[in-house]
């Protein structure tokens, strides 16, 4: 059992750890961007220095006080806020958010920076860290790699997982492993980082990374195409890789359900089409020198047939911004809508339109709803929001609220051997969803690694494994 | 401590596991590929289905006895041979090579399928698995992916761990984890598939997986260009990536000490120049439809200026399958030379040259050596290996061998922050060089998953880490 964090506490931990800032969190620290969960009061510490961190760290472990670790705040499951249990230390990396080095191959940057000054470190260097969300202007890179974040181009770079090449991580004792080599090839040993990677704080706190960079393509184009079908679009997408393979860098699903919440209720965004399709796909390229993007573009409409209805090429940078600013109003315009239940689902890729259509039978059934699904439907990933009927609010549904997402978890899972949880993590929204669709061997190994490297339980508890005792 | 697996034990596991294949081991099962090590005779059992490897462990953890888990028998580092200890069972999974199913994004085999089998599966479907190794049509895809092994096309597509989705594993008690879920994004839990990639057998058997498959590129083409330095090598492989990211599927580099050794000892092979150069990189591209490889390497040789000093393109199918024979019987000549000292390192791709530089100059002040140093210079992965000088014996150098490892594997972590163990692993062979170069933390945590996972130690004991009590 743990010990709450009070004032005879925050004095010790200010002598255990000299020049360390302490106080009290200000609310931004203990809201998340959907306005679903309260976090506790608890202590805010902001480390300078991996040194700090570890020190915390240790103090923590020894007083049997919990440990959560915040980046951006931007996470969508609550892995960044403890809504009960005993108070614990909420650690931001927010002061630690340096450079360290960069080459024309990787880059070691800590933990706090956003995610977009990592891009526009990576930029400035003549290169490109690939990672891209709509949040990226908040959140950190540590909260990034710790919940394995994904976004618009893993279809061609990979999840964060796949573009870190390894982490500086402080355990729950505050020891401090450095495994920072920026190696491609590394075989010395199991893979701790991508154990570390998507553990969301509940088995170290990483300090550090060392990121992959990429050249970006020599030519790069992006297309709006009106599609028929979500059955359309995945044609559409092998259709692509057949003709490109390897150069698609996005292929975004949208409905014309989210084109119709944006005439709703805002952003107010270009709309492309005079006439807002059933569905389009947002397509971008990244091709080799000599190649230009427009015949590219043109050369798979022609070949797409009955696949494309209609398509838009951007001819400038403001075009190509204007199409991105559509896909990333879609969250806002949903959060205006409001929600009765939104789900982070992955299907395997060729099951997008079959989960599409048995979903959306079932809720046919259970009332009357409007649904929003949309995005990386290259990854099988899906955000399968349900809300109210127009005219409709969603506190009317409240009573409907749990049995529409069990009825769309236990079809993702039962029906299509896919995850309740493709991007966003667990965090505490999700700790139940884990217990009733995860097999116990799984989660009894996760619980031996969780006592064996924190065995008194205070990383970030209460995420991802409910806490024990 | 271990029990022996005596005729005792051979009764009782019969007994438990009708129907499975008992014997003594051919000697095949005991001998590795460079003659380093003989395993002992021990118990040989050929499972038919995960539920007998299931059986067969729970027998052996609960009477304490070990077992070895056997693929193709190719790995270089002795993680497939147990010279010493208490008698194993070696479990190979030769007998479970079945293509479970196959679809255009994924295919589900079994563990005992050699990679050369899962390969043509996947072609047969339209589609591409991208690993490649020189010993392809014996290695099997459950040790591939135990070994996390590299290979020749990392550079576009990552290691094994980058081409799996999911996994099946037996766990040391018996328990079936069935974790093979087809999805490129599940945040649900703590990355177990990648914990098991890797661990070589230790944390469990790896008894079937989900892989992913790639659309073949359009338009392929493979050449061979020389270049001065390994210095100009990188400075052609940024060029490359600058005009072509994403589509350099391997970039190889081959020293003239090679096609030296080819020369001397064999296997006879096509030389593609007609005055070996010192250096040599073989380029392979995986281009969009409307490209023309020819012309793309045209582009590259013309940008590359000094870069190159010639250049072969192949013209056909026949031409390039020459060109990779010469690349993949570099393993058999170095053989037949027989090295005083095999070292598999990575460093980051950018100080290739440096190291190369360094680690030359470090052998020339302590003896006389050839140097056939090659590999896979786009992951900052190569295959440094000395040799004896023309007329001498490998027996000559018996006193220095151990000072040359040493030397090497030094300058890669001390000077270089590089892997001693980049794609073959650490089987037995290494775990001294794990225990030398690798953070007491990071030893720590792997024994704490070990013994969380493995508790009596029975599986694939004295590899990666080394056996307790």
């Amino acid at each position: 059992m743990l010990n709450a964090a009070y004032d005879a506490f925050a004095e010790r931990l200010a002598q255990a750890v000299p020049g360390l800032w302490i106080g009290a969190p200000e609310p931004r620290y203990l809201e998340e961007p959907r306005g679903r969960w309260f976090g506790q009061g608890g202590l805010l510490v902001k480390p300078a220095d991996t040194a700090q961190v570890s020190a915390v760290l240790r103090a923590c472990n020894e007083a049997r006080v919990g440990v959560v670790p915040y980046g951006g705040g931007t996470g969508l499951v609550s892995g960044q806020i403890a809504p009960d249990g005993p108070l614990p230390v909420i650690l931001s990396l927010e002061k630690m958010a340096a450079l360290r080095k960069i080459d024309s191959h990787a880059m070691q940057v800590e933990a706090g920076a956003t995610l977009q000054q990592v891009r526009d470190w990576a930029e400035e260097a003549g290169r490109r860290f690939p990672l891209g969300l709509a949040s990226q202007g908040s959140a950190q890179i540590g909260g990034c790699l710790a919940t394995n974040a994904g976004g618009v181009n893993v279809l061609r770079y990979g999840n964060a997982r796949a573009l870190c090449l390894g982490l500086e991580v402080v355990l729950a004792d505050g020891t401090i492993w450095g495994g920072l080599k920026a190696l491609r090839k590394d075989n010395t040993g199991y893979d701790l980082r991508d154990l570390m990677i998507g553990a969301e704080g509940s088995l170290g706190v990483i300090t550090a990374a060392s990121l992959r960079l990429f050249e970006p393509p020599a030519v790069e184009g992006t297309a709006l195409f009106a599609v028929p079908s979500p059955k359309a679009a995945v044609a559409l997408l092998e259709l692509a890789q057949r003709q490109l393979a390897g150069c698609v860098s996005a292929f975004e699903l949208i409905a014309g359900q989210g084109l119709a919440f944006l005439r709703e209720v805002g952003p107010e965004v270009q709309m492309p089409f005079a006439q807002d399709p059933d569905w389009c796909v947002l397509i971008e390229l990244g091709l080799p020198a000599g190649m230009d993007a427009e015949e590219a573009f043109g050369a798979l409409y022609e070949a797409a047939e009955e696949l494309v209805l209609d398509a838009v090429v951007a001819q400038s940078e403001a075009q190509r911004s204007a199409l991105w600013e559509l896909r990333e109003s879609l969250p806002l315009a949903n959060r205006r809508i409001g929600a009765i239940s939104s789900h982070d689902i992955s299907v395997p890729v060729s099951a997008i339109p079959a989960f599409i259509d048995a979903a959306q039978g079932r809720l046919t059934a259970m009332g009357d709803f409007r649904i929003n699904c949309f995005g990386h439907v290259g990854d099988g990933n899906l955000h399968f929001n349900v809300f109210p009927a127009m005219g409709r609010q969603r506190d009317d549904y409240v009573a409907l609220r749990d049995a529409v997402k069990r009825a769309v978890h236990d079809l993702v899972v039962q029906g299509f051997d896919g995850s309740v949880s493709a991007e966003h993590g667990v965090g505490r929204l999700k700790v139940e969803d884990l217990e009733r669709y995860e097999a116990p061997t799984k989660l009894a190994m996760m619980r031996a690694i969780k006592d064996a490297l924190d065995p008194n339980g205070v990383l970030n508890p209460g995420a991802v494994l409910r806490p024990q005792g």
